[in-house]
C-alpha cells in the first residue's frame, strides 16, 4: 500500500498532466487541472480549456455526477478563485458540494487574492493543504506567475545558432543552421505563449508566418523606419494578429499598411524604440507572453535592457565561422563578462543532431 | 561465473586504464596497456611509462618475475611490436616466455607493420583475438592514429565562449567568461597534447604561461609580423619550448628574440602563413598533437583550411552580447550552412556552470 502523501504528490502531478492539455488557449488564465479522488480513487479529473470556459474545479465536478462529493478530495496545482470573474467563484462549488479536503499545490500569485480562498475553505470547515510541489506548479504557470507579480509579459527568446554562435554566414544565407527537428520544436513553442516578436530586419529579410502548430498567435513587429514590404505574409495573412510598433515620426505613413494592423507609435529615445514601454502596452492590450525569435540586433537590445524571462538557444554542431558573421545575439552588448547576464537552472537536450539548451535569465 | 567473453572486455578495459596513466609523457609513442592473467586470475599489468622506457607488454612480464608464463594469457590494447625500436620486439618475449594466448584491441595503425605481429605469434603457435571494443582502443590513441595513416600531427581546438558565440566583450574583455573549473580542465587537456598553439594577437595580449598541470608542452606561435614583446613570459621562461613561425621577410628581426627559442620563416600565400605547411614541419619536428587555443582568427583559419580533428566548446550559460564583441571562430568564415564542417560523435558535459562539447570535426 502506498503512504497517502506518495499518492497526494501522484494525484498533484496528474493536475499537472490535465493542466497542460489546456495549453495555447486559456490566456489570459492560468493552466489548471483538478482532480476528485475518493477512497483513495480518481472518480473525475477537469482542466481548464479556453478562457471565458468553465474553471477546473468545476468541470470535475460537474463530471462526478453526484448530488455531493462528501469524503472526497479535490486536487488542484492553483488555488481555487474566490470572486466572480467571467465565471463564478470555484471555493463556493467546492464547499456547496461538501468536499472534504483540497490539496493546492501553490496559492495564487496575485496578492491581492492570495490566500484568500484557503481562508474561505478553512472557514468551511474543509482541510485544505498547499505546497505539495510548489515549484513545478509554479513553473507550469511561469507566464502567470510573471504577469500578476509585474503586470508585465512573460518574455522568452529563441536563439537558432551555430556551435559558434552565428545565426547567418558571411554571404548573409542562414537557412538552414538548425535541423527540421529543431524548427518543428520551434512550432510547438509558438503554441505556449501569445505573440511572437521579431525586428524589422528579419520580418522584411525572412518573410516569416511565425504561426504554432496548433495556433495564430499574435505577430509583433518593430520597425523603426516603417519600410516593410506590404506584399509580405504577415500583411496579407491575418492582418488583424499583426501589431507594429514604429517610431511617432512615421506616423502619417499608413499608405501601404492594411487598416486590420494595429499601428502603435512612439517617441525613440536616443534612436530606439522603447522596449519596456512596448512590453507594458502589449499587456495592457491582453498578451501574457512575447516569444522573441530575432534578429541579432533586436535579440541584442532586450536582452541588454534586462527585459527577458527565459531563453531557448537551439544549438547546431555546424561552425560557420567569420569575423563578420552574423552574431546571434548583437546590438551594443554587454562592456565586461562580469556584468553579462547568465541562463540559471540550464536543462540540455539533444533535439536530432541540435543541442538545445533552456534555461532562465538571471541579471 | 562470468563468461569467458565478459572477462576479456573486462581485462581489455583494465589495458584501457593502465595506458592511461602514461598520458603526457609517451609521444611519440602510443598508450599502451597490458596484463598478464592465468586462471582468470590477473598476475601482472604494466604500461608503457615514458618513450624510451621499456613497452607496456615487457613491463608486465618482468612484473610477473616468473620463469614462463605458461598457460597464461597476454591482453593488451594495440597490437604488440615485432621491429627493433628504441626497444627490442615485444613479440619475441611473448614468444620466449611461453605465453598461450594473446587478446589485442586493435593492430598497429602503421600500415608496414599492421598485422606482422599478429601473424608472428600465431606461427609461435600462439592463440590470438583481436578486435575487442577496438573503437574504444583507437579512441584511446587517436593521436598516434592519425600520425600512423597521414604523417600529420593530430589537431584539436578549444574554445572557450559565451552562450552567444563570443570570446570577448565589445570593450575586448575576456577574463573571466568560463569558469575557473573549466580553466584548471583546459590544463588537464594540455597535458594530452605534444604542443600548445596560438596565434600572435593571443600572445601579444593574453601572455599566456600554456602550461599543462603536469608537464610543460612545446608552445607554438603564429606570427607574420614577427612583433611579439620580448618581455613575455614564453621568451622568459622555457625559451627552448617555443617555436614561432613567421614570414620569410623577417627573417633578419632577430635582435629581440632569444637564441633558445626555435624561429621557422615561411613564405607566405596570399599575405598568409601557410597552415597545413606548418602542421607538416611541427611533425617532422616530433610534434605529434597540437592543441590549439586561439585566438578568434586563428582558429577560424584552421577550421577554414579543414585542418581540425577535435573540437573542445567550453560554453559559459553567460550573453555577451554585441554586434562587434570577438567571435570565437573568426577570419573568413563558410559561405553557406550547407558547406560549413560540424561536430560528430558530440559528448556533452556539465562543468559547473559551464557545459563541455566535445566532438570530432567532419568537412
Amino acid at each position: 500500500m502506498k503512504l497517502p502523501a506518495v499518492l497526494d504528490s501522484q494525484f498533484i502531478q496528474k493536475t499537472f498532466l490535465l493542466a497542460k492539455k489546456g495549453q495555447a488557449f486559456t490566456s489570459p488564465n492560468p493552466l489548471v487541472g483538478a482532480l476528485i479522488v475518493k477512497d483513495n480513487k480518481i472518480i473525475a479529473g477537469g482542466y481548464h480549456k479556453r478562457c471565458g470556459l468553465a474553471h477546473a474545479e468545476i468541470e470535475a465536478i460537474h463530471k462526478t455526477k453526484q448530488k455531493h462529493l462528501c469524503g472526497s478530495t479535490l486536487y488542484v496545482n492553483l488555488e481555487p478563485c474566490s470572486h466572480f470573474g467571467r465565471t463564478p467563484p470555484c471555493v463556493d462549488q467546492i464547499i456547496k458540494n461538501k468536499i472534504k479536503r483540497v490539496v493546492i499545490s501553490t496559492l495564487d500569485p496575485n496578492p491581492t487574492v492570495k490566500g484568500k480562498s484557503v481562508r474561505k475553505l478553512k472557514k468551511a470547515g474543509i482541510k485544505v493543504d498547499v505546497g505539495l510541489l510548489r515549484d513545478e506548479a509554479r513553473k507550469l504557470n511561469e507566464v502567470f506567475f510573471k504577469n500578476m507579480k509585474y503586470k508585465m509579459p512573460f518574455v522568452v527568446v529563441k536563439v537558432a545558432q551555430s556551435l559558434d554562435g552565428k545565426i547567418a554566414t558571411v554571404k548573409g544565407l542562414s537557412k538552414w543552421i538548425t535541423t527540421a527537428k529543431s524548427r518543428k520544436l520551434v512550432l510547438s513553442l509558438r503554441d505556449k505563449y501569445d505573440s511572437v516578436l521579431v525586428g524589422a530586419n528579419t520580418f522584411i529579410k525572412d518573410n516569416p508566418h511565425l504561426n504554432g502548430l496548433r495556433k495564430i498567435p499574435y505577430k509583433i513587429v518593430i520597425s523603426s523606419q516603417l519600410n516593410l514590404p506590404p506584399s509580405h505574409y504577415l500583411f496579407k495573412t491575418n492582418p488583424h494578429k499583426l501589431i507594429i510598433f514604429s517610431s511617432y515620426k512615421n506616423r502619417n505613413k499608413l499608405d501601404n499598411i492594411p487598416k486590420a494592423v494595429k499601428l502603435i507609435f512612439l517617441k525613440e529615445t536616443k534612436g530606439e524604440l522603447p522596449l519596456r514601454n512596448i512590453l507594458k502596452i502589449l499587456y495592457k492590450l491582453g498578451i501574457m507572453s512575447v516569444f522573441i525569435e530575432g534578429g541579432s540586433d533586436t535579440l541584442g537590445r532586450f536582452f541588454k535592457r534586462k527585459l527577458i524571462d527565459k531563453a531557448y538557444f537551439f544549438i547546431s554542431p555546424k561552425i560557420i565561422g567569420g569575423k563578420s558573421a552574423l552574431t546571434s545575439v548583437g546590438a551594443k552588448g554587454f562592456t565586461s563578462p562580469g556584468i553579462s547576464p547568465y541562463l540559471d537552472k540550464i536543462e540540455i537536450k539533444k533535439i536530432g543532431e541540435d543541442i538545445l539548451i533552456e534555461g532562465y535569465l538571471r541579471y
